[in-house]
């Protein structure tokens, strides 16, 4: 194989109960990244389309994992990369994580295989440590594994795949405004109160529960974080009225996705996901705010091959 | 039916990474209780036997959950309670829960089950309330579910129950000291860092999820406490030794039972339990410390009838 063409889906991270720990895997919205041997050793990147990004590796999130993958692993050829940006930069749907954990994804299976998917979200992380100033797992887990994944312990690299009850279905609304990550990090308190915590551990228990059993009404009360979002919200323009209307419209569950500004919501079926949808987008068509909608069921598989030679 | 006698067990709560929300039900060890009806209203508590406590219904537990109950429920007839204590106070695995939760079920029988087991819990805390001095039901919902038992939210009713592995064995050593509930939550700090919140967070996802997927190992490193346990285990002789030995002899995981001192170790398999135990008792013997060991498979039933007229 000396040439592959990948689709490398956006995520959500944190899903309000999860900070930092949990994350899931979307379907259609993504980036195409296209990954091609040559002779010449190193990792160039040769092209961007649909952003402007540096295509300097060091600067790069997809550079950045690449090299971090080739620093520990002998080859004898290069790499020239490709990317084709579906998800915007700064929305909240992991648009880093999807190029970071793309490029190693495709370079693996370029050089045979050494590493299993699991294995290469340590390579994964140093993109997002590179866009972000943190080693987090959560999003490129979820690329990389597909579904809904936890982390236990990214240190230990104790990261695992949980169930995903078949007919969870995303609506994720992104109004045009950017919030870098590092921004939205440094926002949040640094100490959380004894019962905060406790709240916060029940929820993800019980989300956690919720999944296995597929009880649908237990995921979304879980979707619920009186630590993290009362701070973060404020970044989000109407975040209240957003929450309020997708619960109003059917919706399990609704929350900031990863540090925003994009707010997602959890429904049973598609149809009501494209309902609670509408009725999220009537709230900023009356700001005059530009958003982007996106309807997605859990993607379980992960990053797709789309093309090879 | 007239009397009734049943078998209220014992059980141990947080489990390290479960702080006030988590709880499993044991079995052989617990308090025996006998409930009969009578003509003249109102509850009396005519006999205990086992440890020496408080007759009076305003101060014994299982006395102040039945008034609790018997205020919210029309009957015309009384109760006479008689506890018998298999479980010594203040020895951590659930001694108030056994009793509080062991009169309402029984009441609840004898007047027609007005009530679900999971309904009894809210009259059970009321025991625990005036044990410790506040309403926490990860004790109480165990013993009137069975298994592992989760609290979302007690305010709102909000508790489940969670998957069983069979071979998961209990081993609890009981060091002959008394911690009251009280006292030991108030050494409990405050505030926890984000960073602390986040570890908590992700031992309690993993443990559920483990209990699904029933991996022993995951249950095991889940096991795991950097907020409360470096606290109260100060209160517990040879903590860190019991801990280690444990481990070395091939525990999955060990941590304080509810507030102390007794402690709990789980492993696969009730040999590998009984060594766990033998090799505990052997730091105990050392210091001439007078203990109980309890070996237990998680009781999935919760409270058992033995006999009715």
């Amino acid at each position: 194989m000396n040439e592959i063409r990948i689709f490398s889906p956006a995520s959500i991270a944190n899903l309000s109960c999860g900070y930092d720990i949990l994350g899931v895997c979307l379907d259609k919205v993504g980036d195409e990244i296209l990954v091609r041997k040559t002779k010449k050793r190193g990792v160039v990147i040769t092209k961007i389309t649909g952003q402007k990004l540096s295509k300097d590796i060091r600067l790069n999130v997809a550079g950045v994992s690449a090299s971090a993958l080739l620093n520990e692993t002998e080859v004898d050829c290069g790499f020239e990369i490709e990317i084709h940006k579906g998800i915007k930069p700064g929305s909240g749907i992991g648009s880093s994580a999807a190029s970071s954990a793309g490029s190693v994804f495709a370079i693996n299976q370029l050089i045979g295989k050494p590493y299993s998917n699991k294995e290469l979200v340590k390579f994964a992380m140093e993109g997002e440590k590179a866009a972000s100033g943190s080693l987090h797992a959560d999003n490129v887990a979820a690329v990389l594994l597909g579904g809904f994944t936890f982390v236990r312990n990214s240190s230990k690299n104790d990261y695992f795949k949980l169930n995903s009850p078949i007919e969870l279905a995303f609506t994720i609304i992104h109004p045009q405004i950017e919030i870098k990550t590092s921004d939205s990090r440094a926002i949040v308190k640094k100490h959380v109160s004894l019962q905060e915590m406790t709240e916060q551990s029940a929820n993800i228990g019980s989300f956690v529960t919720g999944l296995y059993t597929e009880d649908y009404e237990l995921i979304g009360r879980s979707i619920e974080d009186n630590v993290i979002e009362p701070l973060r919200s404020i970044l989000i323009p109407k975040f209240n009225e957003l929450k309020k209307t997708s619960l109003y419209n059917g919706a399990l569950g609704c929350g900031i996705s990863g540090s925003g500004p994009s707010v997602f919501a959890i429904s049973k079926g598609a149809s009501t996901a494209k309902k609670v949808g509408v009725s999220m987008g009537k709230i900023y068509n009356e700001l005059d705010l530009e958003y982007d909608i996106h309807i997605s069921y859990v993607n379980d598989i992960g990053i797709k091959i789309l093309e090879f030679k």
